[in-house]
C-alpha cells in the first residue's frame, strides 16, 4: 500500500530533504508540494538537484485536497506553522518540523518565542518527536512535533544520563558546533559564503537559544525537578552536521555504560568504543548518530560527544522516521542509506 | 538471487563509494573486501562513515576465494591493477576502475602511462566502460574498463557531436573544473586542506593529462580520422564534482538537438532547457549527469557544459551501472538516489 | 604630507578593502566614511575586523565637507555612482570603483547596463583605470573609472597580445573562475554558503556578462578594428581570487615573449617561467598578478593563465594604485604587502 | 639600523608566515633561510606566494654564518629544535617557535613530549614568550620560547582571571575550535581537503593535548597552587583561526572587568563590549586577539570567548613581537596590518 504524502513548505532545505528521502521510500508517494511564494514553479526550478524526479508543481496550501492525503509534513516557518495546522482537517496525520508544538506549556512557548500560541488545542495534543524516547506515543499520535536539530543532538547525549543518577545535574555544559543549513535558506548577511567560510563564531551565547526550552522541558521531566544546562552553539563553515561536545561530572565508565544500555537496540544511534570520538564527516546525509565517551584526566569528569546530520537525523530524517511509525511502516524504511564521504 | 561481490582496493575513495552504493543494492552482497596495507582492519576503522554496516574484515587479495565471487570490482592503483587482474581466474567477471584497460592500443598505453602493459591479452579483451555508448558490449563482457572521471565528463559533452557533423572537429576546447576526490586519498602537499581550500589552479596544462589518451582513442574512432582536442583541468576547492565547459564551433541549436536526441532515453543523463547551464552542486552523491547548451553571442559558437559527481557517475556509480548489466540486473538498480543538497 | 581621503560606500566589500589598505598607507588619512543605510554606525559594527582602527562614524554623503577632501573613492552600486558623482564638486579627485564610467561610448553603456547614462560630461572626462596601460592619463586625471575585476584579469592576459600580431584576433576564449566576493555583499540565494560551497557553476554564459563591454572597447581600440572574444565566468567556492584561463591561437613562445616584454618593469605583474601556471592561492590579499604561458600539444595554440585577487588588484588595490598616481605618491605605496598563504 | 635575520625551518607554514611579516618590517632584513630537505630551492619554488620577494636560496643550517645574524627564528619541528639550538652560538638571540623550551621543568617536558630534554641549560635559560605577560623578561632574553597557539589563546582568556580571585579554579573548561594550519604542512590523511572540509571533530580529548603542559605550568604559577583545566580542541574546516570558548564560574561582570583592566593598554588584545562575542573571521592574517564575555542565564557562570589567528598572533606574529622587544624595536612594528576579510 502506498501512502499519499503532502509537504507544506517544500522550498526550504528541510522540505527538499524530505523529498530526497521520500523519493527513495518504497511505500510513499508525494502527492502535493506547497510553497506559498514559489507556487506555480516546478520542483526542478526551485531545487535543480531534484530534476530527475516527477512531481506535481508547487502549489498553495489551499489548493491541496487533504481528503486524499494520508500524512502531511509541515516544513513551514515557526508561527506560520501553528496557524496553518490549526486549519487543517482535524483527522489528518501531521508531522510538524517547526518549533510550534515542541513545548507543551503555553507559557514556556510564549517565553521562548515571544508570542502567545495560536493553536492551544493542538499544542496539547502534540507528541514530542524524539523517536527513540517517544516511540509508542508517536505510533499512536495524530500530530507529532519534530524536535529542534540542536535539541535532538543534545538529548541523544544527555537523556539517558539524567534519570540514571550518574552525573551531576547542576553542572552540565553543552558546546555545539553547527553547520549552516540549520539556519535554513534565509537571506542573511552572516550566512553568505564570503562571511561564513573559513572561520567560526559562537551565537546565542549565555542561555538565549530557543532550543533551551526543549532541553529544560525534557530534562526537568526526566529528573523530576528543574534541570537547567548551559548551552552554547557555534556556527562552523560546513553545510551539514552538528557536533555536540558535552562536559559532565560523573564516572566516565558509568556514563558510557548508561548510554550503551540505552542505545543497544537502536538502529540509528551508534556508540563508539570507549575513548573514541565521532566526526560530522562520517554521518553526512544519513540518519545515523554517532556517540563517543572519553574520560578526562580529572577524575569523575566525562566528555560525551555526538555527531549527526542536522537536516537528516536532526530534522527531515527524524520526521520520516516518525511518519513511518504513524503509518505502520517499519521505522527504518527509506532511512538506512550510508553517509556520503568524502 | 543475490550476487556475491568482491572489492579489491577497498581503502580508497572509489572503493568506499562502491561500498556505499552496493550496501543499498537489493541483489548484491559484499563478500570480500581487500586492501593490502590495511588488511586485518575493519571497514569501520578505515571508513568510520560505514560503521553501521556489517562486513568481513579487510583482507589481502590472496585470501579471497574467487570461486565464490560473482563479480569483482578492482579499485586498485594504475599498474597494480593489470598485474592483479592478470592473475585472477580467467572466467571471473571484473569491473576495473583503474586506467589499465582503457586504452586498446598497447603503444598508446605505453605513451601515456610510461610503462609497457603487463597483461596484453586482457587489454585486448576489455570493453570500454562508458555505459551509454557501449551498453551491449558491456552486457556481454567479462572485463570492463571503467573510464577516467574527466574522460567520462568530456565524452558526455562531445561524443554525440563528433559523428553528427555539427561541430568543427579541429577546434574543440574542454576546460574542466575538478573536485579533489578525483585525486584519491593520496598524501600530497597540494591536496592538503590548507593548500587547496579557498583557491583554484590549473594542472596538467597543454595536453599532458592522461585522460587525453581516452579522448583521442574514442573521438578518433567515432570520427574515422584523428581528432585531438585541447583539454585543461583545474582543481577546485570541493570534494566531489566535475564541471566540463566545452567550446565548440557549430550551430548551437543543432548541437543541442543532437545531444537531446542522443540522451532522450537515458535514465542518468539529463538535458537542461536550451540556454540553461548545470552546477556540480546539483549532482553531488548521485549518478546523474546534467548537460546544458548555450549559444554564444558570436555566431556558430556553442558552449556545452556538463556536471557530474566524479566518484559516482564518473567512477563507482558507472562501475555499478556496468556491473548491473554484466549480471543481468536492471541497469539503474541501486543508482537512482537523489543528489545531496545542500 | 597627508592626503585626506573620503570613501563613499564604505559598508561593502570593496569599501572595506580600501579601508584595510589605506590604514597601512603612510601618507593617507581616512577623513570621511559614507554608507547610506548604515549611517550613524561605527565601522567596527559594520566590519568587526576593522575594530582596532579609529575612524569617524559612517555618515551620509551630504554630511561630508568635500572642501577638506583631497581624493574620494566611490565604492557605490552601479547607477547610483553616476548620480552621486555628478553632484560632487567638479574639482574633486575621484576614483570610482563602479561600472559607471568604464565605457566611453554612451550607446555601449546603455546597451550593457540598460539605462541611459545620467552624467555624460563625466563619462567623457573619465580615464579608464587599468593602471599599467593608462598610467600617464591616470596621473593627470580628475576622475578615474576602476575596471571590472574580471575585465582587469582578462586584459592582463590579452592586451599585450592584441596589437602584437602574435595571436588570431577572431578566436579568443576566456574561461574565468571567480571567487564569490566579486558579487559583493548582496543577499542572494546563490551566494549563501549552503548553496555555493562544495561546488561550481558557470553564469552569464554566451556573451551576456557586462564586462564584455570593457573587453570589446579596449581590444577593438588596440586592434584598430572590432575584436569580440568569448568569455565565460564560473563561480567557485572561495572568497577571493580570479583565475583566467585563455585559449589563443599563435606561437606560444611568441606569446610568452610578448607578455614578458610588456610586464618586464611592472611591480605588480609577475610572469612565471614558461610552462608554469599560477594559482589564486598565491595572490590572496595582495596586489600582485601572476601570469603563466603553456604551449598546447597542438601546434600554434597557447594557454595563458592569470591569477589575481579580485578585491585587491581587481578592485580596491587598483583603485589605491591609481590614487597614488593622482596624488603624486609612488605608485606602489601601501600595496607591496605579501599574499596571505595558507 | 637594519637587523639581520635568519629563519631556520623556512619551508613550513610558520616559517612562511614569518617571511610574510618580516618582508614588511622596515628594520629587518632576511639574510638566511634554512630548510634541510628543500635546501637549494628558491623560496618562490617552495612558497609561490612569496615570488615577488628577493631572498637568498634555501640552505642548510650549517651553511649559515651566524656571526652576521642579529636574531634567529627557529621554526623547526619539536625535538629537532633543541638539538639545533644547543649547537648555535651561545650569544645568538633566538626566538624558538617549537615546543622545546616552553616547559621549564625537565620532568614535565619529558612527561608531555616523551623524551628527555637534550638541551637542559637552554631550557633553564629560556623565557616563556607570551608577550603581554613576560614583556620585560623577553626584552632582556637571549632565548625566547614561543607558546603553543592553543596555549596562547587559552591564556589570553584565563590568565588575568586566575590570580584575581574572580573564578573557581577547580572548574575551568576550555573548548577550542582550531583551523588546520595549526597542524603544519604535514602529510596526514586527516589533513587532506577531502577528509577535513565540510565537517568537524574533536581530537586529543580528555586531557592528552600537549599544550596542557603549558596551561598547568602557567596557571599553577599564577595561582600559587596546582590548577588543572579541562581542554578539548576541535578541528574545523578553515585554514587560519582559533576560537576558544571558556566556561568559568564566577560573577560575569567581575570577569569582564578583570579582563578589561588587564588588557586596557595592550595594542593587540581587544575587549569587545560586554555581551558580544568574537569571530575568527575578523582576525584572519592579523596579530589581533578579540575577547568577549557573556553572562550565562545561570547565575555566577560566565562564558569567555577569544579569537586569534593561530599562524600570526598564535605563532609567527607573536615571535616577531618578541623579536621586536629583544632588538629594541617598538613592539608593534610590522604587526599592525588589518585582518583580511572576507
Amino acid at each position: 500500500m502506498t501512502h499519499k504524502i503532502a509537504i507544506l513548505g517544500a522550498s526550504g532545505y528541510t522540505g527538499a530533504e524530505l523529498v530526497r528521502l521520500i523519493a527513495e521510500h518504497p511505500n510513499m508517494e508525494i502527492t502535493a508540494l506547497a510553497a506559498e511564494r514559489k507556487a506555480g514553479q516546478t520542483m526542478a526550478e526551485v531545487f535543480p538537484h531534484l530534476r530527475h524526479l516527477d512531481f506535481p508543481r508547487l502549489c498553495k496550501i489551499e489548493q491541496i485536497d487533504f481528503g486524499q492525503i494520508d500524512l502531511c509534513f509541515c516544513a513551514l516557518p515557526h508561527k506560520t506553522s501553528q496557524e496553518v495546522i490549526r486549519d487543517l482537517p482535524s483527522d489528518l496525520k501531521i508531522v510538524d518540523l517547526s518549533a510550534d508544538f515542541r513545548l507543551a506549556d503555553p507559557d514556556e512557548y510564549e517565553k521562548w518565542y515571544g508570542n502567545p500560541h495560536a493553536a492551544l488545542t493542538h499544542q496539547d495534543e502534540a507528541v514530542y518527536g524524539l523517536t527513540e524516547f517517544y516511540r509508542e506515543d508517536i505510533r499512536a499520535a495524530r500530530l507529532v512535533a519534530g524536535t529542534g536539530c540542536n535539541a535532538a543532538t543534545g538529548q541523544y547525549v544527555l537523556r539517558p544520563l539524567i534519570p540514571a543518577g550518574v552525573i551531576d545535574l547542576d553542572d552540565i555544559i553543552l558546546d555545539l558546533k553547527c553547520a549552516v543549513s540549520g539556519a535554513g535558506r534565509a537571506l542573511k548577511e552572516n550566512l553568505l559564503h564570503a562571511e561564513l567560510s573559513e572561520g567560526t563564531n559562537a551565537y546565542a551565547v549565555g542561555g538565549t537559544h530557543r532550543h533551551l526550552g526543549e532541553f529544560d522541558q525534557e530534562f526537568s521531566k526526566l529528573a523530576g525537578r528543574a534541570v537547567h544546562i548551559q548551552f552554547t552553539p557555534h556556527l562552523i563553515p560546513a553545510n551539514r552536521g552538528i557536533l555536540a561536545t558535552s562536559y559532565v561530572k560523573g564516572d566516565p565508565q558509568s556514563v558510557y555504560e548508561t548510554l550503551c544500555a540505552a542505545y543497544a537496540d537502536e538502529p540509528f544511534i551508534h556508540m563508539l568504543p570507549f575513548g573514541e570520538t565521532p566526526s560530522t564527516h562520517h554521518v553526512r546525509g544519513s540518519n545515523f548518530c554517532h556517540i563517543g565517551v572519553v574520560a578526562d584526566r580529572i577524575e569523575r569528569r566525562a566528555i560525551v560527544i555526538a555527531a549527526l546530520d542536522n537536516l537528516t537525523k536532526g530534522s527531515s530524517g527524524q520526521a520520516l522516521q516518525n511518519a513511518n511509525l504513524m503509518l505502520g511502516e517499519p521505522e527504518t524504511t527509506g532511512l538506512m542509506m550510508a553517509p556520503l564521504f568524502p
